[in-house]
């Protein structure tokens, strides 16, 4: 078994130290390398000054692969080039590939040269410019001081658009140990308390597996990896399916917006909203992907409840009687909203998200949410009531979540079937 | 002038060298500095190793100010309190007060004390335990190796929580040098370039106030500070309010949903959406602040172009000949809204987010936008059309605050002046 390869990361740029910027490139490298046997020894941030770079590489160890992203720009503070040429004793010399790479960036944007771009065409010598599809300085990467440097920009739409050519480059030099056999499982409505819980006899059954557990805005993503090349996963993928249940929306990388509209779509399925507490995040999440329009109908803010009368027709008397935030009155606006927009699927939510609003009956977090759903069986109606744990903010994009969830339960497992049945780690409300 | 002091923040957690979590915490306690003359010098991401804790802490230098974040947990893998300990040669002991504290929250939890919370209550010595608003682990304030070193655990509420105790804790101890005078002015609908260039006559007129700018989900805040206490920021205030004129929103830390709920309640106005390529987020912007629903009423999400005849009236025949991103439609729906809410004002857009939809005319980015508002003088309503630069996400969320920002313009300079005639850094459409 190879050694895991020893990862430093070195964000640099002045905005990092000033709180201007949150440094999420760090993230953005890891996961892109979380496929291989690596282990990130250290993240740093440190300022455009020179000393400051050195001695952040100085931090490095021999054998390593040291990341830095960021000023590799053309104004006078971008100094990453210059940093790391002095602190690896070689010159800084104008490079015919890298040239042509920031002129080609600029061609295709039908943009004239500027001035400074011959600085984007200088290189460190001993490393290799690669081409940047997003912008126009090409990333750098080679061997200097027995370690392996990979240079990006900072802008995190080019760290993302770069990071496969560099992966690319340093696996073409055997610098990336070999890619690790790895399972996801993308789980909704569930905590990763629930989720550690669920996988924990898998964990005990097979000890030398790499398990993490990643939150996401829809859940909590679990990632295994073989932690060797002799031995893989094996059927750990089925036992998982069996652990998780219905807990899984996604077995690779798709999110819960895109796995519901492609499900949608595939079911030649239309979808329409009536949202009260959260006041349309239903409705933008699920256009979050290009050809939604495929699919979403539209939707019905209803956050007064003469609008949730005059727009979706829920009677005056049911307001009265059971209150907004009740079982009648989201079927109400579930069933009114699906036959006013003629779309096959209906979600609407009615929830006290705080800070206001709650009483013993109904705290801060209750929230009900109803499907209607119209297919060959004919109508169906479906309503479930949560206690969500958390602030105004949080609540309302935990709804998000549970109503794309719901949504895609019941493409999955059919309209005729409670997709509340099934398990979900939130509690139920009243 | 006293010289700034150097300010280290090192952040604990496998989590962070893992990808699983971007450190957030850092921005927070420099954003909670900023009005301090301090100048963070090193930024560094550490695994829960005690060997890693004790090399990120070899490079701070005496009479810097530390902060720790992360570790400070019941569970094994919490491991700074020992860490800080062995690499200042003391011991980590039980201390009372801090046992109190955390005693002190699982009472008014209403929860029983663990077994573990008397991890919790030990303290490095020479270490001063301060009570935690949020959670049970105290946060730890002191000096040791001629290092302030602050500790607070890794949970970015707990940070939020514990970060006015800690300074007041340091400030009492003559630790933070004295707060500077600030200005600060929140601007939206422009970008951080033409922010800086309107400022430039200013700045260059003092160059000795230290500012900076921060790019927000809403657009560009500015922050100019003295930089001694001698000179004061005199009548800059006034000359910013001259140079950013209508951008600015705010000069404080309200959001722009706060000012916009804030200014409609004063003015007795309420509000609603009409959203095509949004779907949602406006509305959802609209209502991020207990209160929303003194002014929210309601929306229409109207995705589909027979979803914006069936339910906004806009006229099929209108829709055939300019398209669903024009004028006349965006114009139809701010007004068909308004009428069929009731409400004061109603806001509209129609767009193309991209990636796909967009045409010469109409290229990705080009977005309409109308604001219907009835006041005393009657109807009036406003359209425009912007571009926006970016791709499908940042589009609509550079939509949203246009959406917000519009609205306040109406609300600060009254519905009878173009809210677009005022300057606007986005390139206008068609």
């Amino acid at each position: 078994m190879e050694a895991a390869v020893g990862v430093c990361i070195i964000a640099v740029g002045d905005e990092l130290l000033e709180g201007r910027t949150v440094d999420t490139n760090s993230r953005r490298i890891q996961r892109a390398l979380g496929g291989h046997a690596v282990r990130t020894r250290l993240v740093q941030s440190v300022p455009d000054q020179p000393d400051a770079i050195a001695a952040a590489l100085d931090q490095t160890r021999a054998g390593e692969l040291v990341f830095l992203c960021g000023g590799l720009g053309s104004t006078p503070d971008d100094l990453t080039r210059e940093a790391v040429a002095t602190w690896a004793g070689v010159a800084v010399c104008p490079d015919d590939q890298a040239l042509e790479y920031v002129c080609e960036r600029f061609r295709l944007r039908g943009r004239p040269l500027p001035s400074t771009a011959a600085l984007q065409g200088r290189v460190p010598a001993g490393l290799k410019a690669l081409p940047n599809p997003v912008g126009s300085a090409p990333g750098l990467v080679g061997r200097l001081r027995e370690r392996w440097l990979a240079m990006l920009p900072g802008f995190p739409l080019e760290v993302d658009g770069l990071l496969p050519v560099v992966l690319a480059e340093l696996d073409a030099k055997g610098v990336l140990p070999t890619a690790r056999d790895i399972l996801v499982r993308r789980c909704a409505q569930v905590t990763e308390m629930e989720v550690v819980r669920l996988c924990g006899p898998l964990r005990d059954a097979q000890p030398d597996l790499h398990w993490s557990w990643w939150v996401t805005d829809w859940g909590v993503d679990v990632r295994v990896a073989a932690t060797d090349k002799a031995g893989g996963l094996g059927d750990l993928g089925e036992a998982l399916d069996v652990a998780l249940g219905p807990l899984v929306f996604n077995r690779g990388t798709q999110d819960l917006p895109l796995v519901v509209q492609e499900r949608m779509l595939q079911a030649g399925h239309t979808c329409g909203v009536a949202e009260s507490c959260t006041a349309g995040l239903i409705g933008g999440a699920l256009t979050s992907h290009g050809g939604s329009s495929g699919f979403f109908r539209g939707g019905f803010l209803v956050y007064a409840d003469e609008v949730k009368t005059g727009l979706l027709g829920v009677s005056p008397a049911t307001l009265a009687v059971d209150g907004a935030v009740s079982e009648p009155v989201v079927r109400a606006m579930a069933d009114g909203c699906r036959e006013r927009l003629g779309c096959t699927h209906a979600i609407a939510v009615s929830g006290i998200s705080g800070p206001g609003g709650g009483s013993p009956a109904n705290p801060v977090g209750t929230t009900w949410m109803a499907v209607s759903s119209q297919d060959a069986g004919g109508p169906t109606t479906w309503a479930h009531a949560y206690r969500f744990p958390a602030d105004r903010e949080r609540n309302r994009l935990l709804t998000v979540a549970a109503a794309l969830d719901t949504l895609r339960r019941v493409q999955e497992f059919g309209a005729d079937r409670d997709p509340w049945l099934l398990p979900l780690a939130w509690p139920a409300g009243p």
